[in-house]
């Protein structure tokens, strides 16, 4: 059973703006980076092409709360949870540290929320359970505040 | 005084990811475009170098709810009202309408708390009130629900 | 008959990078969105879904001189000339220039070339000639040095 | 002496396109991950805060020709060769290679032209040699062909 994952990047050129900081949108794609090896993780990719009609994990919320900026080449800790389990639905905590140039700190917390749905021949999308074999690997985090 | 602002834009190409919509976190950067708008509309930058030292407007919180999907060539209109207003802070929210092609629908809604602070000689970030000749243009939208 | 295109964007705060400048990647966005407007003033997306199959229009080459910066909420003209005319293909050259703030200044100066692909039902890509009724739209520019 | 520098790194889900695969812009950013990593090879950032005025690499030409699609999470090999070394310039070339799924395939190479300059206190930039301390470290590939 997995109810977290850790991963780490380094802060790209491109990442940062004007004020010399990563832009705070970019921090979303940070999440999708840990969420998706979250996925691989568990035996599956995020695009669930191996089920019939495909499956896909849309996101209906994120959000982000910024405590402190991160700067180019800093390396960054994304800590992902699980923090909610449902039969159609997941809700995934993602905290990130400054892990270089130390000492750690957190720098912001982030929330994402996704839905299981199949993709319908005429092109329509449908929220479906987590298929069975996926759901199984996965728990909620031991002390989650969802 | 200003509470609201409208502005639309096309999605582009590189907006879309492999599923053909818009990737989630470019909801975050259209809601600055439409924020950024905003304050020109009350006659500033949000990158105030009008003042000594300079002061900038960082984020500190970013949400969006995702409930249909736009797609390229979409144009998309941004509504963004101040729905709280503090001495140090502002809270917007942005509503996210598809215009074309019709009719129009709401696809997200989204939220930004953005904090004043001036930048000082050694490079430190300090929480200061908005300046009044600023913030006397600037009151909460009648039905805001913060 | 169309031998250019001309559209004007203002530069966005997520488009720039740490050194206060448009991140250089971003010209290439830019180059699309004027690319993408001289389709649609010839009838066209550049997605191609009129036809069955489908016909796309991938980029096989892409260059940019850059010879000033563009910063913050500059105005930029993107100039589209159409520069090489062939059965499969089309060259483009776009001239970025500051409008605001002014005098009006060249910055960059870029290059695409785009194939006309049909997608084959078992997904490969398959170079064809551009439908007649789009090809007899399109003229080289006057003065056009391929 | 350093003439190269290899750099990997898989692809993200916000770095494609509705076309499915990586967006043309993207392999740009590519090309600053392996060029920056060269950088720390020869025991410097890109940006040179360590020389005062403080040194940057502004580039003033980027190009790529692009052979075949990369897609989600294939994992992708940029190899960079320095194929032109002048007083005030580098020219690299980036090779990409699919590495996973395999074989091994090349798909784009791209090039670029970076400027050595010094950030005077008003804001001008100067092109200024490349400090010997770390030009000293730095040969063209043996095979190079500018």
């Amino acid at each position: 059973m997995t109810s977290e994952f850790k991963a780490t990047r380094r802060v790209e050129f491109s990442e940062t703006d004007m004020a010399g900081i990563v832009h705070f949108s970019n921090f979303f794609r940070y999440m999708e980076t840990v969420e998706h090896a979250f996925w691989r993780s568990v035996g599956t990719s995020v695009v669930m092409t191996q089920f019939d009609p495909p499956l896909g994990l849309p996101r209906v919320h994120a959000a982000c709360d910024y405590k402190r900026p991160l700067r180019f080449e800093d390396t960054v800790e994304m800590h992902l949870r699980v923090i909610e389990k449902r039969a159609r639905s997941l809700a995934f905590e993602i905290r990130f540290t400054r892990i270089t140039p130390g000492p750690a700190e957190e720098v912001a917390s982030g929330k994402l929320v996704v839905v299981c749905v199949q993709k319908n021949e005429d092109g329509t999308l449908q929220a479906v359970p987590l298929p069975e074999a996926i759901a199984s690997q996965i728990e909620v985090a031991p002390d989650a505040q969802p």
